[in-house]
């Protein structure tokens, strides 16, 4: 060990440039999933009544920069999964790269000491900014893993679960 | 702070403990996904040529003490998702439970330092200890949220994603 901030990282579990990489590389192979669904499909398919697999790429962008948005500001917003983001993929995709470059922005604002705060997003979500923050990465693979239904269901091979370049 | 240690532990991104109880919180809901299920199709139903929900838990059972096992003894295991469990969900449950109180014991063993040891596990797996935890909970979440999927199609209510109790 060089320093004392070095051992301070090493004593972490998971420090916050791992825990930004590892919701990232989940939200390299949400892209994939978008890339590889059919421009129709993706607004249209679906199974047992569920939403189209665009719907819930709208509730994750409703999740993603407005919830680290609030983290960071502090300041309360609304939770709003029916945004208009366009009619095609490729404008989901614009969505989705700007959305990349928002939450590295967003996470450089959030100081280690912050992760143990307690927090009430949207005016309603209760717990941590670490547990929050898991919360988003957990309902983002929950409802890629539909997506990867959907794609079976359609015949197409989906990306492999571990392709989070 | 009282002391040293709660000064490390606030810390901490995320603490052991809250990782564990993490993990467990999403294990007590895919456990409800398996009670969900009507019995037959448990080990049957399948979309679009993927698994029953059934063999996905094999799979979780060959990942969670197995892997955890690995990472406290760093002797090397088989990976073997097709080991039998019986032909119930009441066996599977038994298993489950078993799990729990497994997982709990492994996981007092693995000391704070340890989360960014280098592992491989299964004698290919490789990361660090934290990341390789994650995984397993990552495929835990991305399983369960097929077998969601399944249950709608077959017109069930699945249990509510934030349901962790």
């Amino acid at each position: 060990m060089e320093n004392t901030i070095n051992e301070q990282t090493s004593a972490q579990v998971i420090t916050p440039a791992q825990f930004l990489e590892h919701y990232q590389g989940h939200r390299r192979l949400t892209r994939k999933l978008i890339e590889a669904f059919p421009e129709k499909e993706f607004f249209t398919y679906s199974i047992g009544g569920m939403r189209p697999f665009s719907e819930m790429v709208k509730e994750l962008f409703a999740i993603a920069v407005p919830g680290l948005t609030e983290i960071v500001s502090g300041k309360v917003g609304d939770f709003d999964e029916h945004r208009d983001f366009g009619n095609t993929k490729a404008q989901f995709l614009a969505k989705w790269d700007q959305d990349t470059e928002d939450i590295n922005k967003l996470w450089a604002k959030i100081s280690e000491a912050r992760y143990q705060e307690h927090v009430k997003l949207f005016g309603q979500y209760e717990g941590s900014v670490q547990s929050s923050i898991l919360y988003f990465i957990d309902n983002e693979v929950h409802h890629r893993a539909q997506g990867y239904v959907y794609l079976r269901s359609l015949g197409i091979e989906p990306p492999f679960f571990y392709d989070r370049d």
